[in-house]
């Protein structure tokens, strides 16, 4: 396999972007990296888009062929991935693989999604799609719902605390609001998230993630091109991708997630690096408790100990992993289909030395994207070229 | 690029599936394709699979993933591809690359869709996203009504008459009528598609095809494998995928879509034959215009001449080249995201010699899928091994 690189990222604020379509901010996502790059579109060989729920909330499908077409790229081989949250980490798995495996040289890969535009009501019945219809989501769970049960479970099992899960509201809003692309900018005390308003007990408003349009896309080439095109290109180190239960029933041990340590193991193992030497990342907190379970999941901290990194300041920018220095979905936003997009475009610009929360002597950063509860998950590890 | 084979197929019955859901039928497909494989499931290494509308239609995302699970399949990466009615040439086209390109060894590809369970209207506005919902379809645009405007424009230019358009569903009709999976096993008369209930004018009843629910799918493995592990292996000898105008009003001439012309050049190229060599093609008949449209962008037949050729019969089981041996989506049904899948499952039927229309001495075999009024389209070309 060829070494692949990122010599371009970009992104739209994520937030209520009124009188902008699903199409419109995934094409400035794609110009923005194209830019980024100093690529031209003609040059661009694939694309490929994560989006998860365009045909239910905006009346929009075939997205891949309408934003190549949009961009003055009609021609192109373009695809749509979906694996509902995941959608964006699987696009962008399969440009890597792309160009890993010779098929082509410049390929563009977005994440896009428009969500405020439909009411809540919408929305939430949207994102219930992403599991098992069938076998558990028909008896009226919802997402808040499931991740409730797993937090429930995480301090029965674990001893984790209800302070502890939200200390990571406080971490992510915290960090968000010093980026200028996220969707809320406002610092939150842990009073704050522990009298928020009641949303799936135990979970409370904050912690939550937003309702989000946004996008953000990337332009990868081979590594060994990348010195040549851009300054600062980013090198992929690793890439995973796996699946893991449907349902919640047919797991044994609910607080943590098959898809993401088995998509974990398969990206370290490609990268050669262990959990120790990852420097920043931006990992899958869906919810408060999410993060908890992913930075388990990782390998960043023990098993049952997530709730404890975080009280420690573990996962805060100078502590030993930086997690979420974006803010994280939980403050950045969460327009489904672009955050696997989103995640990377902030490590890019963590290795480049150029992010808001900056993560000193960043080398080695990962993004980890989750689906349902766990039902598909990527995770990249990038380093510096 | 190693070159690819198909060792198993599998498809359900195309119709009304009452009391299975979208999960099951693709599950069923599934189980059929490796079982005709004679591969136990533990030996996939990663499944694609297409549907264009399941999060709209039965509130079902992550279809991939959620299938992977169902089939006791859970840990492989699995990818969800939608480019609307190409939803399943694309899954299709991402397997054999993954094989191709020595990515994976045994990968299963499928598509699915369950679309009866929702009311007509509901169906025809989550058709209309394949569509550049703000460019095009915001204006009431339908697919019927698309290619009502293309049936005009194909017969004021090129002097098809109403009578030539409507021989292609008598030929598919007749030829679903012998297919055992097809949903539609009557033949027609020619007075009865012209006398039949006026759809989009000059488009009829018979010349759309039914609301679907099916599933189809395939298994693939290196080339050079396939002789120990089938009695009867196919080779993939080619694969296309491009894109093109996403609306009608950008394109100079909408009785061409480049989208199909460019893929087939592609497969083409890559299988090393010309049109004159395929035995048997599976095109996207999404309407009886456009199985004449196909025809010419397939380069079978002359510009302009595709309705002429199924007058004198060119394009029936004993003609130039048989087209639609299935009966095609206006017989056979078209269950959108499965559709790909299933020109695959016909087709590897024909050049095994199994197939109820069987056409004689089928050696070629192409299989065409549209997405959209041509925003993509995927082309793969078969032959024995």
């Amino acid at each position: 396999m060829r070494s692949v690189a990122i010599i371009g990222v970009g992104s739209t604020p994520f937030g209520k972007l009124e009188g902008r379509s699903l199409v419109d901010i995934a094409v400035a996502a794609c110009r923005e990296a194209l830019a980024d790059a100093g690529i031209h579109r003609e040059k661009i060989q694939a694309l490929y888009i994560g989006n998860f729920i365009g045909e239910r909330l905006v009346g929009q499908g075939a997205l891949a062929g309408v934003v190549a077409n949009r961009l003055g790229m009609s021609g192109i081989p373009a695809t749509k991935t979906e694996g509902a949250c995941a959608s964006g980490g699987i696009a962008l798995r399969l440009g890597v693989l792309g160009i890993a495996l010779g098929l082509y040289d410049l390929v563009l890969v977005a994440g896009a999604e428009k969500m405020t535009s439909a009411s809540t009501a919408e929305v939430t019945a949207g994102l219930a799609t992403a599991g098992d219809e069938e076998a558990e989501m028909r008896s009226g769970l919802t997402f808040p719902g499931a991740f409730a049960i797993i937090t429930r479970e995480h301090m029965a099992r674990h001893g984790t605390t209800r302070e502890q899960v939200g200390l990571v509201s406080v971490k992510n809003h915290g960090l968000g609001a010093a980026n200028p692309k996220a969707q809320f900018r406002k610092p939150v005390r842990l009073d704050d998230v522990l009298t928020s308003r009641l949303i799936a007990d135990p979970l409370r408003l904050f912690d939550c993630p937003p309702i989000s349009d946004g996008a953000a896309a990337a332009v990868l080439c081979p590594a060994d091109w990348a010195r040549d095109l851009h300054r600062q290109p980013v090198r992929v180190l690793g890439t995973g991708h796996a699946t893991g239960p449907a349902t919640l029933w047919e797991m044994d041990d609910i607080t943590t997630f098959p898809a993401s340590v088995r998509a974990a193991q398969e990206a370290y193992a490609m990268a050669g690096i262990t959990p120790s030497d990852i420097d920043a990342a931006e990992v899958h907190d869906c919810f408060t408790t999410a993060e908890i379970v992913a930075t388990e999941d990782l390998g960043f901290f023990a098993r049952g100990k997530g709730g404890h990194a975080v009280a420690e300041g573990w996962s805060a920018p100078d502590g030993k992993v930086a997690v979420n220095p974006s803010g994280g979905l939980i403050a950045k936003g969460h327009p489904v289909g672009a955050t696997g997009c989103a995640q990377v475009y902030e490590l890019v610009r963590q290795l480049r030395g150029e992010a808001a929360n900056q993560v000193r002597n960043c080398e080695f950063a990962l993004a980890h994207n989750l689906g349902g509860t766990g039902v598909v998950s990527t995770v990249t590890i990038l380093g510096r070229l």
